[in-house]
């Protein structure tokens, strides 16, 4: 009996307990006992149950980038600060800057709607790779076997969102392997309900970002709200807050070191199924440059905002995104060094080969398929450097930016619906509208001429065969300083892009109708697209190419493996199980799993980023921990570490004790866990989570925010047991 | 009984167990019982017998600056690889580089002879408070006892040098509290043995100074000669060598966490014991203008040695020392400020006051004297910032430093020995020759000019009642860039001060002599001398009122404490009792208290500091231990830390464990215990010691050091216990 237990661990676990952003039908499918034995007090359906569409899962939602949950039944979401930022700063203004002061809405009706903020609720996961596979024509090319795959996507999406309020995608798992169809709720009344101070939730700012010890109280709380019949619905005052079924009530207790977690949500995107010449790509090339575009791109724009107080509340939020790529990129690039993971990849790959070579003609197509991705990779690589860059152009200057996709949208719309990229169909409209509207809190023209002609720069540099025509038609072929200068001012004077009703106007023309615009910056996104257009064609056949190949190679690996292995994130909702634990940074130090206020004390200095809002000092300062002391440390927690398995997107995942309760929110992984993304090292794998402590001690001792306690079920300055729900 | 002992160890024992920087006296005044509670397992007069002048104190010897021990009955001496670099610098050249390659001397006929290279072994302490106090004259104003003390002091010197080969001095303690006569025998032929490449040495360089974890093998072995008879004499190759009575064996079995370690030594200067005002005005003034003149320093002598190899070599040695003392005063900023060292100061001065007040009659001396120390304090922070200058011109262009050094040196020698002052008297004769000859191998004549440039543009920035009139008389009062450029130019291009003969022929002039040259720079030093002849006389007056006034307070605050104090560090041989232990250097983080072979392989990059040599890599990389793995680490152990209280001075201090082994050698302070200088904080009071085991795996596993192997008892490749002395 034991022994059999025994085998079923084996078979049934991870290599590693803490490694996996497991799938919620993956789930069920590890070992029971493994889970009970991790620490999970519940049965593992009441995490998620396929049947049903219920379960701790289904209230761990998609704020749109990042993860947040249901902390109420009365439609109360956590997320991380930097997740809200949008909302706080589309709210803040020189007059009323809730950046620097934070917001606590004394009743709902204070509560402050975010444009364009979206909340999508999972329902349910179906397997369709059969369904998708039978769609490809016998004899089909790579690109017609792209499109074909991407036509059956779209129809199936469109299958799903007959229904009101409904969000469907199909998520490729590991380039083909496997195809599910998620379908979600989308709630699209979100409103801000509070935010510490920004130097409370984003306490060490960029110094600390990536890093451990940390004091950040990374969170901020908002609420879904629905038409009055439950309906979602858009922001009405008549409308009332959401029901959530599911919802994670908020431990008092906390953790200690030792206790196991799980961290939900929606990691975004890793690397680990990739084939080592793929990986080493990324290294060799691909993080470099960003490092290079985007720290050239931080430089300026932190130099254009020195220069004008509201420029710079504008460029903000870029700068923040900015910032965290390149950190990203750095610490990608440092892990996968240090971590030798491409060479740990090869030599796990070349296992993998013998292993088929001997297994004889069975795995003859596996190999194949292996050389021919490798083939694929070899292509790819000839147009890297200008590939990379037409990529940026949307991603930098805003000009630019929006008149790309003002002219891709018209393009695209001139297509069938089914037939267009998915970001243009017609179901992603009022998205894109919300974005050509939000984007005028950002624009900010200095910085953005700035952006514009350090891409021109680095365009006009490009080898003879690699270049970006639209930069050569419109800038010429070399560089000359004072002629880019002259030509970009020429641009923004001439242009009406970046006016907003203009640009809304914009986005429901043709491509006849833009032209006779002759609007200069408009013609120069229009040549963008073109090119961008026909890069992506080159890609979606190679992605048509790797959902042929990557399958058969695959089916060896796991094959070889004779255990469960998670997919690579795709942004698709996981669940990844461990523990509470510190780690060994390098040799002679070792960091402990808990912070705690006196720390973010000692950290205090007085300036950016170490400038704890002096409400918050005067509280810490004078010991008021109330109940929210932790009787080991003797102080109040403030972010701890495990070893769950997460990425980017993770980003406000609920971290929740074995019985479901929210013990904190995850909001950043150690620097040296950053290239976890192409592989688990179970000695560096740790995730940053805000301890719900600090939420409580902040919500209590600090802003007396006495009803939102209530409607927490906390009570004032004394915790109570929460019933089960 | 019981309760006795315990009563005698509150008395004898310090506040925490490892402050205190005792004399060897005081090592008799502790209980016995403490120290054994300690882990000392010798009795206390083993340390030091002060009858007898014996003890393991007595093998531990001063290199100038530095400290060191015997490790050999052959007069064989380990101190720090920096201690040692004069030497190493002094036979390095581009085509013979031993700074980059080290050196083993395969045999003593190899040992390489250290010009200006000297070592005291001590002799005998003897108390000459009375004597000394005695000395001055009735109703003597302050500058009058500042000379009676000071003409006193040097009569007792004169008379102890009147034995061969004796180095003596009146060591001053707590500002005149205690005077004592110090009795060591000068050893004049001292040898290079063994130095490691200097990326072991140093490895981790600036980046790591002051830091951990840390992977330095900061050691040396020097030998010490002397003539045939056994007594000292300069270099001949007829020298023998020394025979030491008193020397630490190596341990073999090294320190494990919690071990009771001493370190003995010659730390140099502290400041515990000044007034919390006297602490505040170095934390407000001199701290950061060492941090804003050394830091302009460092620049310049980087940037003109980027451009010349030779040149970068000279510089090599004040740069190393400029960085030190830069960062030193960093850490004393830092560490003030967040140990809030005069804040408690100040708290504890307040105690004492007010135990005082209560006193009665009885204390009020004490308190009249502190007021007095507080006044005087105000005086002198008048003329803060002319002064502090001043004091640098002798510190870093050497072309003004060594003009004026020539010139006080005249000045000096017209006087009676006795009324000279200490520095140039005849017995500091051949070793300012000898350093006025060691000048020629740092000079670099650029970048001495780029120092003097900015020292001449601080100056002319003075205000206008704090001028240096030297400067104000050779380049004028306000800056004008070429100008000064053009009359440095002049100043280098006339002068003879910079030519080793000729500056050796200086040293024997008169003033009328030095004049009658007409030398520039000469002209430029003796406008310099006068002027700090003249601030030396300010400070003489100063220190005498100190002498009259610190006792009287002194002798308040120690019996407000009623138990021992250790005195602040004077150069004078101590010995510190701690264990080996890391610590918290923040909140979340913890160091441990040892360091490993594979952490000092993972910190190397390949660059510069962290290059470790091609041998050393390799035979690591091999796991090549031998037999000087650490049975709980599985791993060479490299440095490791111990709570013992040290400062500068210690650098190359034999750390030995309770039977007098060395286990280790001290080379540094942890960056949080910098500002221990002002208060002994247990927390982050922690001394950077290398492990002996790193030596050995050095000498023995890389080195195939065979000879110096078997000289030191070790046998190669297993280690052999070795007898008991």
């Amino acid at each position: 009996m034991k022994k059999t237990l025994l085998l079923l661990c084996l078979v049934a676990a991870p290599a590693f307990a803490g490694e996996g952003k497991w799938t919620p039908q993956q789930v069920l499918e590890l070992s029971p006992a493994w889970l009970k034995a991790q620490g999970l007090k519940l049965p593992p359906n009441k995490l998620w149950d396929p049947k049903r569409g219920t379960g701790l899962l289904a209230g761990t939602v998609n704020t749109g980038g990042c993860s947040g949950s249901f902390i109420s039944a009365s439609g109360l979401i956590i997320t991380n600060h930097h997740c809200a930022f949008g909302i706080i700063q589309e709210h803040s203004s020189p007059q009323r800057d809730l950046i620097t002061g934070g917001f606590l809405a004394k009743s709902p009706a204070e509560e402050l709607p975010g444009k364009g903020s979206r909340v999508q609720v999972p329902r349910a996961f179906t397997d369709v790779t059969a369904q998708i596979n039978a769609a490809v024509p016998q004899g089909a090319d790579d690109l017609a076997r792209y499109k074909a795959v991407d036509r059956k996507q779209k129809e199936l999406v469109a299958e799903c969102e007959k229904r009101p309020a409904t969000r469907c995608q199909v998520a490729t798992f590991d380039g083909g392997v496997n195809y599910t169809l998620v379908d979600a709720v989308e709630l699209q009344d979100v409103r801000l309900v509070y935010a510490p101070p920004r130097a409370v939730g984003e306490y060490g700012g960029e110094e600390d970002n990536w890093s451990w010890p940390r004091h950040t109280g990374d969170f901020s709380i908002i609420r879904a709200y629905t038409a009055p019949d439950g309906s979602s619905a858009a922001y009405s005052e008549k409308n009332v807050p959401y029901k959530a079924e599911f919802f994670f009530p908020l431990s008092t207790e906390g953790v200690k070191p030792g206790d196991f977690v799980m961290v939900l949500g929606y990691p975004g995107m890793t690397y680990r199924t990739l084939l080592a010449d793929e990986m080493a790509e990324r290294q060799a090339r691909h993080y470099p440059r960003i490092r290079d575009v985007l720290g050239e791109a931080i430089s300026l724009l932190e130099a254009e905002g020195e220069k004008d107080p509201a420029g710079k509340i504008a460029v903000a939020s870029q700068l923040k995104s900015l910032h965290n790529v390149y950190k990203n990129a750095d610490g990608q690039l440092t892990g996968m060094r240090r971590g030798q993971l491409v060479e740990k990849q090869r030599a796990a790959e070349a296992t993998v080969v013998a292993w088929a070579q001997k297994g004889g003609a069975k795995w003859t197509d596996a190999l194949q398929a292996r050389d021919a991705l490798l083939t694929e990779q070899q292509a790819s690589a000839k147009t890297f450097e200008r590939d990379f860059l037409l990529g940026m152009s949307g991603r930098l200057a805003q000009g630019p930016a929006l008149a790309t996709r003002l002219s891709r949208l018209s393009m695209e719309r001139a297509k069938p619906d089914l037939e267009r990229r998915p970001e243009y169909m017609d179901r992603e409209l009022p998205r894109i509208k919300d974005g050509l509207e939000r984007a005028q809190k950002n624009l900010f023209i200095a910085a953005d001429k700035a952006l514009l002609h350090a891409f021109v720069k680095r365009a006009q540099a490009l080898k003879p065969d690699e270049r970006i025509s639209a930069v050569d038609t419109h800038f010429g072929k070399a560089y000359v300083q004072k002629d880019v200068t002259a030509k970009i001012d020429a641009l923004y004077a001439g242009t009406k892009v970046l006016t907003l009703a203009e640009r809304l106007k914009m986005a429901d023309e043709t491509p006849a109708q833009l032209d006779a615009r002759k609007d200069p910056l408009l013609a120069f996104g229009q040549a963008l697209a073109k090119e961008q257009a026909a890069l992506d064609e080159t890609r979606d056949r190679r992605q048509g190419a790797a959902s042929r190949l990557r399958p058969a190679w695959r089916a060896a690996v796991m094959a070889q493996a004779g255990k469960p292995i998670a997919p690579d994130a795709n942004s698709t909702l996981r669940v990844s199980f461990g523990k509470v634990q510190g780690y060994t940074p390098r040799d002679g130090a070792v960091y402990m799993p808990q912070t705690t206020l006196t720390g973010m004390l000692q950290k205090h200095t007085g300036e950016e980023p170490f400038n704890a809002p002096p409400k918050v000092r005067a509280t810490a300062e004078a010991k008021k921990f109330g109940p929210w002391v932790d009787p080991k440390l003797k102080d109040v927690p403030v972010d701890f570490l495990s070893d769950a398995d997460t990425t980017g997107g993770n980003s406000g995942s609920p971290t929740v004790n074995g019985k479901g309760e929210l013990v904190g929110v995850n909001f950043d992984r150690v620097w040296e866990n950053v290239a976890n993304d192409f592989g688990y090292n179970p000695d560096v794998a740790r995730n940053v989570n805000v301890d719900v402590r600090y939420l409580l001690w902040n919500l209590d001792q600090v802003e007396n925010a006495d009803a939102l306690l209530r409607e927490l079920n906390i009570r004032k300055g004394s915790p109570v047991v929460k019933e089960a729900r």
